[in-house]
């Protein structure tokens, strides 16, 4: 898709400013499982994806990941360019989850038009809130959550994400998603398949009852 | 102190925008305890705090508090202004941890001044980006650390906010900052105790050995 289309409150920008979009941004393609983005010391720009999935971390003093959120087609993705705002000291990672097209913006460039463009400043008010809002979500998930109810749900969210019920995903991913270790992951599914809900065969995971998993999850899905 | 004096970027303002805000911006008083703001449903509005103390902190499903942050004189609290951002869906609460004076500014006003005013707009990303860094660490606290350790940083940041080495703070009031229960913290006391940390006596914690809470804490202090 061309970058006009994708970029939010393209229409109310001057042709100056679209102008100047247009040039600084450039198409780039990750492979799956690369990684864009490593922590605060790293400013490689705005990402505005056109095609695929990435995926936005934070890793723990003792190295376990904890998935933040995930960026779709069309998502912008602000920590890449963690330069850009000052007040923001915390180390995410951003790597792409599956082969990814994503136009690149400088922080420079982004950076100058929000200091000249109203619609771009609140547009980043927003998107700055909305992922806020998500990180809060988690937040509250950890506080509150059994890690069932959270296994529950990630399984079932990977579900919608993949459009099937056989998951390929390995043990040790999921409790990097989860901020868990492999081990809890494993004994959790060995619970699961237990009670029928999943079965784990030959490094895929079959949802098998996706009612129990869906009541199981309860308020923990979004 | 006077309302332009507290108003960040108040100098990079149309002398137009100065006065809307000034005309409409209230100085309130909140006693100590008293709640101002309570989940998404309500918008108070834009608190500018005067002088005083607000904590700013969310509720799990089970009714566990946990402090998300503290706003101090000159702070500008966003969150009791929740309808103004629409994608925050998070329940925040604000209460007056000491006896606090704040200009309220209606959420509508600053809502207009964020789609007129670069400065504003830009000034609102930074805060929220700082809140939003501030909110990370107390899920990195949660996810990594150990309960003592964040109770010792707790302890030791009273400290700081109260200028003293005997907290007038209860073990319920400590659960309610750090999202556990009063038993827990009860028993961490008794730890603390042994140890020859903190003492407890007629309602107070007394820190016997700063160096040794620091110890504990490591890295867990800002």
């Amino acid at each position: 898709m061309e970058f006009k289309e994708l970029f939010p409150v393209w229409n109310q920008l001057t042709q100056a400013q679209q102008e100047t979009l247009e040039k600084a941004a450039t198409l780039h393609h990750f492979e799956k499982g690369a990684r864009i983005h490593s922590g605060s010391g790293d400013c490689v720009g705005l990402l505005l994806i056109s095609k695929g999935l990435l995926r936005v971390f934070t890793c723990t003093e003792e190295g376990r990941e904890i998935t933040l959120y995930r960026l779709f087609e069309r998502d912008l993705c602000l920590f890449s360019a963690s330069c850009m705002l000052h007040s923001l000291q915390m180390d995410v990672y951003v790597e792409a989850e599956e082969s990814t097209a994503a136009y690149l913006i400088p922080p420079q460039i982004y950076q100058k038009l929000m200091t000249s463009s109203l619609p771009i400043a609140n547009y980043t008010n927003e998107l700055m809130a909305s992922r806020f809002s998500e990180v809060m979500w988690l937040l509250d998930q950890v506080l509150s959550k059994s890690f069932d109810a959270r296994l529950a749900a990630f399984l079932l969210e990977e579900r919608d994400v993949e459009g099937r019920d056989d998951l390929h995903i390995t043990h040790d991913q999921i409790a990097r998603h989860l901020g868990s270790a492999r081990e809890v992951v494993s004994r959790m599914l060995k619970h699961f398949q237990a009670e029928g809900l999943t079965e784990t065969a030959r490094g895929t995971i079959l949802l098998k009852n996706c009612e129990g998993l869906e009541r199981l999850a309860g308020t923990a899905r979004r």
